[in-house]
Parts: structure tokens; sequence; C-alpha cells
């Protein structure tokens, strides 16, 4: 044998070795962003108790429900809401057909760059804004509006797309669950069709498993062809008290898992613990200053007050901490 | 060898052979209960050309949507739609509660058994009926009425748990679409709390699959519980114009099938026929006096009317005759 040959073997031999290594270390650890830990270990010691088949805990496919908060729970939401920065830009690209917003607020203030002006109204302020802009058009218009500015805007902190900045931990979890039989949902009070372009490539969370927030649509027929139109109208609010509501009349089971990171959420875990049998709740605490943002109890986005912490300790939720549970925060960490 | 031995090898051999071909010619025809012709044809055809990799018609698994109406589709919904036998039924139940209902219309008459009478009224009034007898209480508490109701309540005519008067041939193309990598859906004008109960056991379809006609809901804390109650006000009617509302809230994707039965299921069908690509949309029609019922343009309960019927021809909808494309029609016709 020349040495040319023995040494190609010899390496292909090391390489066949490490990359069987890789795969055992991965298949034995499906969450390596997650730092051992009470965090890690409660979804771990949950998710073997309710797949074990002939445990009191057991817990048939087709009941495995777990639902995720989106903004702050799956993806970043500061310095403000990302479909409120969208919403922000649409403003701006509207703006030519709306001369009225020269003078009218909160348009007139966002159009001359003042954001946190425009916002001081808070949520009715913001609210106002995403119906103006995301009405008034077919609902296939409107997701290729969000499919163009979900490919190229930028958040304003990490310089990356926004479906990049997600919690690569998250992304795991949902990887693990659906590995386990779980249907993994999200229930936001974000818009629904603003998620929806962009959840399945993301998230692996097809259309038709989206919970959100919505305004009224309308069927039409234009020139002989169906269309949806959107309105300038709520339709429903799924947030707060709204989630419970959401989770019924889209899912239609209690959900055993619930995720979570905000005031936003309390209702969420609370009936998704009142059900029988093994349950999971988990509140996301943005304690890290450094990787991400440090915000809590006096944030107007993503508030997490001293309450739900409370509630948390209480009911024997489990709180994460970003800073202590997180290995890797989002995915571009590690490129 | 012995003759015994050589014999039952021998009958055994024919056993064999005999379950051999039966499986052979039940993996042949997953519809057994479709009689040749073109209705059958159309869906094996369409089926066959969306899920052959290649083809120019391929569609990808996720992409592959089926919407179902249940009420006349599904099964049975003569002679009075199952969830109105149900609301007079629980007008019976509740009226020793409401002492007023013996002077108040439609409830006296439904009261005195003048079932005519009371609904003279049309679909305002069945409406009305629903609303009252589905409300006031949680969503666990109607979940668990409706599950008594079904599996004791018996249809007037066939005797039958109304769960059995389900259409065989129905049930057949629903698992051969799923076999095939469909998501079936229910889209029914009917309310979304009284069917979930049962479609998984009934149809396969499980509750996150379920869409329809809703009243809403309201989270609240009771004794330190949380629960949902069920208010007497509609929140969603789940018909005509509905439906695509429905199909986009809840699935949030254009079907590339669609199959209804009445008027109500025309901008369903519309819909699903506006979206690109091969596309299938099918109407049952009431047409076997004999073995159901034979309805149509004249009917209040499931109106085929002749616009309907002139638009099914006009587009290549296949209108499926039950009298001439069902072998069976209920699955208890074989026991």
């Amino acid at each position: 044998m020349k040495t040319a040959v023995r040494q190609n073997l010899l390496a292909g031999a090391l390489v066949s070795a490490l990359v069987f290594t890789t795969t055992i270390a991965h298949a034995e650890d499906p969450l390596p962003s997650w730092n051992d830990g009470k965090a890690k270990q409660s979804i771990v010691a949950f998710v073997e108790k309710v797949t074990k088949e002939g445990s009191s805990d057991f817990v048939p496919p087709e009941e495995r429900i777990a639902t995720f908060d989106n903004d702050g729970t799956l993806w970043c939401e500061q310095p403000l809401y990302f479909q409120l920065l969208f919403a922000l830009d649409r403003v701006k690209a509207l703006a030519p057909q709306h001369p009225e917003w020269k003078t009218q607020e909160p348009f007139a203030s966002l159009l001359k760059g003042d954001v946190k002006g425009a916002l001081a109204g808070g949520e009715r302020t913001m609210l106002e804004i995403i119906i103006v802009t995301h009405a008034g058009m077919t609902t296939a218009d409107f997701e290729q509006i969000v499919k163009d500015w979900i490919t190229t805007a930028k958040h304003p902190k990490f310089k990356r797309p926004y479906t990049e900045c997600v919690y690569q931990p998250m992304v795991e979890l949902l990887a693990y669950l659906r590995a386990n039989g779980f249907k993994t949902f999200i229930v936001s009070g974000g818009g629904i069709e603003f998620m929806r372009p962009w959840t399945e490539k993301v998230y692996g969370i097809p259309p038709e498993q989206v919970v959100g927030s919505s305004g009224k649509t309308q069927f039409e027929m234009r020139d002989g062809k169906p269309v949806l139109m959107k309105l300038p109208a709520v339709n429903f609010i799924d947030d707060k008290a709204g989630k419970p509501v959401g989770i019924n009349e889209h899912i239609g089971r209690r959900p055993i898992a619930a995720f979570g990171n905000s005031d936003g959420d309390l209702q969420m875990l609370q009936w998704t613990g009142a059900g029988s049998g093994a349950r999971l709740m988990m509140l996301v605490h943005h304690d890290d200053a450094v990787r991400e943002f440090a915000y809590g109890a006096e944030s107007k986005i993503g508030t997490f007050s001293d309450a739900l912490m409370a509630e948390a300790k209480k009911n024997g939720w489990t709180v994460i901490s970003m800073k202590n549970d997180w290995k890797t925060i989002f995915p571009f960490e590690n490129k």
C-alpha cells in the first residue's frame, strides 16, 4: 500500500469517527444552546415524563399541544415590536398617498423621525398605526408586502434580518418538542397575517398553527376573481385574557405546555396550568444587557411585572434567565 | 408426509393467497363505496396528479389542504340540521329554569311540540334558539353536554346515533386524502364547539382542524380557577362569504380541494378554485329519496339552487350524485 493511500484511509477513518461522535453528542443533547440548570432539566424531565408509555403522566400524541408567545419569547421585541417597526416603514412608504398625514398625529411626528413623540400615546397609538397600515389591500397583497420587508429590513442594533433575531435555544426547543410528537403553536399578540408568511421557514410552524391578533377581512369579487379585502377594523386581540380565547377558538384543546415572557402571557399560562396531568409553564426573562436587552417590570414593551414574577413563584412556573440559562442567544453568534 | 398435514398446508397456502388478493384489491381501491364514474375518477386523477413528484401539477405535502363542509357533505342534515335538533332537546331540558318560555316564542311553540310553527321565522329563529341554548355555561360544561347528547340521541328516521348518519364514501375520501399527505379540515356553518367533541373519532379530524361558527367566549377566574364562559353573542358565522374568511383566519392557506353541498359552500369553492395549479371542487347532490333524502333548489335546509348548479357547470366543478355515484351511503347499511 502506498503511503499516500494509507494516509488518506487513516484520515477518512478519523473523519468518520469525528462525524460519528458529533452525531452521538447531538442525539444525546437536543438542546445544545441551553446551559445545564433547572430550566433545561425541567424541559427534559417533562418531555420524558409525558412521552413514556405506561407512565401515569403519559399524554397521547394528539394531546401534546405546546403554545408559544412570539415577541420576546421566540424572537426579540426591542427596541420596539418588529411589527411596529414594519408599520413605521409602511407609514413612510404610504405617505405620498396620504398628504393629510403631514399635519395629522401620530403620522406627522413619525414622518419627521420623532418615533418617541409619535408613540407617546402608548398601545392605543400603536394599534392605530397598525390598523391604518395593514388595511385597504387584499390579503395576498399584504402577504407580499410582508415577504418583501422581512427579506430586506434589518434590526437597528444587530444589523441582521429580523428573522435572524430569533432565540436559538427556543428554536431548538420547538424542534425537540416536535421530535417528541408535540404540535407546536404560536399564540401571539402580534398580527396573524404578519407572522404567517415566514413562521414555517424560521420556526417550522405552518400557517395553520399560528394564532394571533387580526383585522377584519371581507370576501369580494373583483374582476370576476374572489379576494379577501383587509378592512381597517379590529377583529381580535390575542393578548392577555384574549390568549385563552384564541387558543380555544383555533386549537380547541388545552395546551399541556406554554411559553411566554410578559404580562400578556399570564392568562395563557394560567389556562394551560389549570388542566389535569403533567404541565410545563415557562417564562423567558430578559436579563442579559450584554448579549440582548435587559428589561422587565418597568418596560412598556414586554412588561414582566412583579405580579407576574410572584404568580410564577406561587404556581411553580419556571423562569428562564437568558443570561444564565442560554449558552447562545442568537443563531448568528456561532457564525 | 401425512395427508392431514398436506391438506392443512394446502389450505394455509390458499388462505394466504386469498388474504394477499384481498389486500391487493383493497390497496387498489381506497374508495370502495364509490361507483366507478366521473366523480370517483376525478378524485383519483386529481390525487395522483398532485402527489406525483416531478409532475408540473405536484403540490408539496404542506400545501395539500382539503376543506369539507359538514352538514349535508359529511353527515346528513335532514329533517333538520342535527345541531338544531340538539338545541331543541336543550330547550326541553332547560325549560324548568325558564318559566317565561311558556309564553315566549319560539320557545312556547317548541315546548308544545310545534317545531314547524316555531321555525317559521327561518334562519333568524334557528340562530336565536342556538344562541340561547349554547350560552351561560363554561366551554368545558358545554363540551360535556354535547358528548352526552351525541352518544344517546338518535336520528328520527334512521334510528341510529347521529355520528352513524355520516356518509361512508366521504369518510373513505377523507382517509384517502390523508393517506396521500393531505391535511383535512372541516369548514362548516355549524358550531365549532358542537363539532369538536366528536370529529376526531368519527372523521379522524382533530379539533384544531375544525373551522365553524362560534359564539363569543370570555376568560374569567372562578374560585381561583380559569374558565371560558360562553356568552349569548355571535362571534363568527362561518357560512357563505364567511367561509373564505374562516379559512383565511384558521388555516392561512388556500385549499387545493374543497367539498360542499349547498349555496353556503359557493364562496369556499370559488376561493379554492381561484388559486393557481391543480384544483378539485365537488358538490354532493342529494338525489336519493330511497336511501337518504332528495332535495335541492326548493329546500330551506341545504339549498342547492339552480344558480349553484349553473356555477358548477361553468367552472367545471364535479357534482356528486348520491344515487348514482355512491354504492353505499351510510356505514350501517353494510352491517
